[in-house]
């Protein structure tokens, strides 16, 4: 079985292609540009890489999010879009499960902090059983990194990657102590390898391209706004 | 510091950029075109796609095997090339160790396996203390899988992982039953990103360029067949 994954919900871009349960192909790139300029040709060079087209793709996989709204569309855009042009089915991936599986086997608390702005974190928490997919530990959520750090069990190892730990790592370990880690570089941000992961172990959850639905912890900024301005003016 | 990796040592080709001690891009690919059509072209795009060139670049990093003999070769030269015409100085990353930073914090033993044919595994194990690097806890060697499997201790949780896992896994499985761990698909495999994260660690044991030599456990079939036929033209 072929599965194509793609991702666009954070500061990376990535494509990655799985073949019969073994990964491929991967591209990832966090370059500033934005993703509708570097997915496509990503989605193209990993297809042109192995000789195939998108009908010869099996199952799409996509990251649903959380993660900034924009990017998110873009990518679940893509996906649905190949995946229905092609009459295949099609996975969304948990941005935070698919983080969580770089840390494949780490003996405590996984947990990815992803940056959501307005000093919050979209952040959630897993463990790994033996083998598998992580166990979930802590629901997705949008929250200060206070609030979640006080969910955060007392007396285990955490550790935490996404691209929320650039800013907030300092708190973290002032919080924590010496049982919070961060990941290592090559583990500390999303790849489409990941998705892949997950969707050959949910093939079964895959679904009609249309009935996807991006997750979306918040209201997008544009509906907040609009919401503020709707009560403000009948308030007046 | 920027630093660019490539790793052509095994079916992968791969390369990735790190800038100030986050991966900004990585490539990886395993589909059967030879290396030397593939690398140079991943590294043209990465330092493309981050607006760099290769004066750009402070620590260039390879990895030297041990691997395919023809595969090595192509991404020493590479990198000793750009390294060399740049007047940068070059870290020589083990690629029994950069299959094992994919493994991440995982609490027991380590154990990269490559396909070295000829019924043998490159091989090596490794630990985790708290953070950094793993620990190595048995040396690079070409071994019968047998052989390999008998140096590991008893009562330890072993994580497989590396291209010898494809041919390899059932043999381990039944010699080691349910403490043999197969990582999953998106950990299987040599990244150039985990050569930048060594690198970055290591930078201290960078070299000049020309003395930067590839690892090579065995000697070359051609020099093995050149002292058989030597050997038994002497005998004659």
């Amino acid at each position: 079985m072929k599965i194509l994954a793609v991702d666009t919900s954070g500061p990376f871009a990535s494509a990655a292609l799985m073949e019969d349960g073994a990964i491929t192909h991967e591209i990832a790139a966090c370059h500033g540009l934005t993703h509708s300029q570097t997915s496509l040709p990503m989605i193209g060079e990993t297809l042109e890489a192995a000789g195939l087209t998108p009908a010869d793709i099996d199952l799409f996989a996509t990251v649903t999010g959380p993660g900034s709204f924009t990017g998110v569309r873009i990518g679940v855009c893509e996906a649905k879009g190949m995946a229905h042009a092609c009459g295949k089915r099609i996975v969304g991936v948990d941005a935070l499960e698919a983080l969580a599986v770089n840390a494949f086997g780490f003996p405590g608390l996984v947990c990815p902090i992803l940056d959501a702005r307005r000093s919050q974190v979209y952040c959630a928490a897993f463990r790994f059983a033996k083998g598998g997919l992580p166990e979930r530990a802590l629901p997705d959520d949008a929250l200060p990194l206070g609030d979640f750090l006080a969910r955060l069990p007392r007396d285990e190892a955490c550790l935490f990657l996404g691209d929320g730990l650039k800013v907030h790592f300092p708190a973290v370990r002032e919080a924590l102590g010496e049982r919070a880690v961060a990941a290592p570089a090559a583990h500390a941000y999303l790849r489409a390898s990941a998705a892949c992961v997950i969707a050959s172990l949910r093939a079964d959850e895959a679904v009609e391209p249309l009935a996807l639905e991006p997750l979306y912890l918040r209201a997008p900024q544009a509906e907040r706004e609009r919401g503020t301005r709707l009560k403000n003016a009948g308030g007046e």
